[in-house]
């Protein structure tokens, strides 16, 4: 492990743009950790203020933080623009990436002979690489890791255990796919026959872009014609559902258990947070975020920031469900008006 | 890849029973694609008259579509009373079914001495068939694919790569599922003792009844005692919870991240949608379909669409959730009208 | 499968302080079944007071009750303070906990040589543990599972088919996870720059102590720094997602598709029931239960009862979700009322 300066981790600071400064004697640190469990020679951060009080009785060396919190007695402090981004490039810079193990072209794993596969790849024992099947450079399969027949995964991708990929999608550079996630399966498209649900073969795919990560446990059909999307650079939770013939945009950031239906369009950056559900054939503009549990059951304007079920603007969704424990006294309400009001009436019918 | 001629299609459509005929010169095409994506020498369609716009620029061959919607110019049509069952046809006839690999019963494989296999099998390597186990004629088992002691499974059954069998689960015919999903795994069963949780021992077993489906990620527990059914000809998406004891009927339709719970009984041809929820101990009766994250807490009566948490017609849902953000407001309309009230009883008591 | 007398069950649920006594013929049992499929030989029980009637029809040769209940003439019964303890006592008895199979350490598998692994460890083919990895004593690994380098596994943990356990994690005695679920994957951790997410490296590890059981298909992230925890004895149904830096307490029971977001902390014996959603940095008490498809977007205290989105108390709840389909109604009859008391306001005006 990596020991630093923290003078050295400051100027990494301002040379990507997240101004900072020293404030204390300019230690050496070895590690990142947080503010509850950082100890000597670690340096922490805070940018939830909901934490703040913990800054005071912190064992850390270093803190990185902003303006304003003060800093304990014995503690180094950065003081940071952004210590969300600070305490990003000190883990990068003190921990580093993932090194994975190197497996070279493992003797147990399964690789049929007409796969093309890139310089300095890994591939581990009991992964599946199947007929023509393209594997770019450098590439990561672990364990139980299968790829179905004619799929191509361009370079630098990882693919975790036990991640399936059908065949013929495609994954483009530097997409990393975590344990049991399985991409371009068949979508629910069955037609439906005198109540029974008649198989419709499955002939599109599925393209992941570049820089996509997916968590684990998810599963993005392949279109029934055409192709199903992932957008360069969006990053999935875990237990995702994404349905046939969907395109997600560019840079999208979907937390767990996420479901979109088929045939969804959803733009560029788009925010859905945990649980929410997109019904299909609809489509979210750029830049909208769906609050957790959110329903989205029509087209959402982009820059929206909506949540509920059915998704409204939300503001209206607060007011909406701060109102409604109210609902059960204001029909009682409602009812004794009703009956006063039916009283006065005849008071000033026969008094006139 | 198969070509056919237009007027071959437009008789098959016919035979099914889907009446059609053809508009426009008799082409040849050799592949269905979509409105957007087709090109010469293909074949579209238009089901969801959200689309209609997207005949007028398709640059596809020929198109299925109802009677009304105009044929652009150098486009032939098929007129078809149904297009969604005449393009599933359609895609049948020229792209047909995924082929599954052929291995065998590969050497990589890790079969018990006991088990029993039918002929022409294909068991990949890395799969898995545990003692006393039965699996029927033309079954294919892809790599990682685990069937446990004692389990049966029947003729041309397909478990994709990783899918986990426990032991004595029983499948029937035709069975396909998908990567990573997982049949027979103990339900959430445990008895509390002093605010702990015993375990009790999941002695009952999963059927999955001939012709069913299901999705990546998928859990159908095991029952305590007796049986989890999963019904013949039943339809599941993608990251699908059953419980343990549950039925569910035939030819039910469950889209992804459905979640149904232990000794609920679900009746035949029943929609489940996305992220709907379904409580134990209850009913569902046929022809039931459920909207999008409803919340099942009691029995529903046969032929109902429901929608809500808790789950309502769905013609009182649509109105309540229409009504629900004027909530906020409609409070302080009944506090003025109250006001109101208490000055106008002011004023008639005083002037009576 | 032994074969017991009715009174030395009895015998058992008096020893374990489930007060019991025998009425009727002391028969012999061999297996228990449900209240519908027991027959001859058999022994069955009432719990769920809804399925009352089904006790005249069963064809079991005795029943496990509360007193009150009638006893079908021909079954013998064992009457006992709390049936659903009874029966898990005699499953336990007449069935026992599933047996593994016994692999010893297969050649079949993938083990680096810096692993350790303990006595009577049981290791499948195609199961990997990577390098400095520690396996305690009489653990089961099935085929496809994968234990990532530096893990520790302590005693008497079954990790079925396909579980995958990422680099670091811990688990403590007795752990059992089921197929499919991967523990320890990268959890959502992106620093926001110009609209695009930097991957932040997940430097923590998850942590899961004695005696906890795990569905099938879940996913626990690893912490980005610290750990993610779940307490002893938590029960997890099948697919959940807990987030990164989220500790759970104790004992807990989690239903199946249920959310935890990162950096939540849930305290000891806290149910979540299915599709329960938690936001992230917040804290839920001591025995709490939440009920099915909540939003926990606050803090709960403990001991609380909630349910809805967001969750409130559940009385409330009840109250508000029966009002809410009387509100279109009450829309219009609030409409009614304004436009009667300004007619009588009128009236009062004109004739003071």
């Amino acid at each position: 492990m990596p020991k630093l300066k923290l003078s050295k981790l400051c100027s990494g600071f301002n040379e990507n743009g997240f101004a900072a400064r020293l404030e204390g004697p300019d230690l050496i640190v070895n590690a990142v950790n947080t503010l509850e469990d950082a100890g000597d020679g670690e340096i922490t951060f805070l940018s939830n203020p909901k934490y703040e009080s913990a800054v005071a009785t912190t064992k850390a060396s270093a803190v990185i933080l902003k303006d304003g919190v003060p800093i304990p007695e014995g503690v180094s402090g950065i003081r940071c623009v952004d210590p969300y981004a600070g305490v990003t490039l000190a883990i990068i810079a003190l921990h580093g990436y993932r090194q994975h193990p190197r497996w070279g072209i493992s003797e147990g794993a399964h690789i049929a002979p007409t796969a093309q596969i890139g310089p300095d790849a890994s591939i581990a024992p009991s992964a599946t690489v199947s007929a023509q099947v393209t594997i770019g450079d450098r590439c990561v399969l672990y364990p139980g890791s299968f790829v179905g027949e004619g799929a191509k995964i361009g370079h630098d991708c990882v693919l975790f255990p036990n991640v399936v990929i059908y065949d013929h999608s495609v994954l483009g550079n530097r997409v990393t796919i975590h344990a049991g996630s399985v991409v371009g399966q068949d979508g629910l498209g069955y037609a439906p026959v005198d109540k029974k649900w008649v198989k419709i073969p499955q002939v599109g795919r599925t393209v992941i872009e570049d820089d996509v990560e997916i968590g684990a446990n998810c599963a993005i059909d392949r279109a029934t014609l055409g192709r199903t999307t992932i957008g360069a650079g969006s990053k999935f939770g875990n237990l995702i559902v994404v349905g046939h013939g969907t395109t997600v945009g560019p840079d999208c950031l979907f937390v767990g258990l996420v479901g979109v239906a088929g045939s969804a369009k959803v733009g560029r950056h788009v925010t859905l947070a945990g649980q929410v559900g997109v019904a299909g054939h609809l489509s979210i503009g750029d830049d909208v975020t769906c609050g957790g549990q959110s329903g989205i059951v029509g087209d959402i304007e982009a820059g929206s920031t909506v949540r509920g079920m059915p998704a409204m603007p939300v503001e209206n969704w607060r007011r909406s469900v701060k109102a409604l424990p109210k609902l059960p006294e204001l029909l009682r309400r409602v009812k004794s008006l009703e009956q006063e009001v039916e009283e006065l009436r005849r008071k000033v019918d026969t008094n006139p």
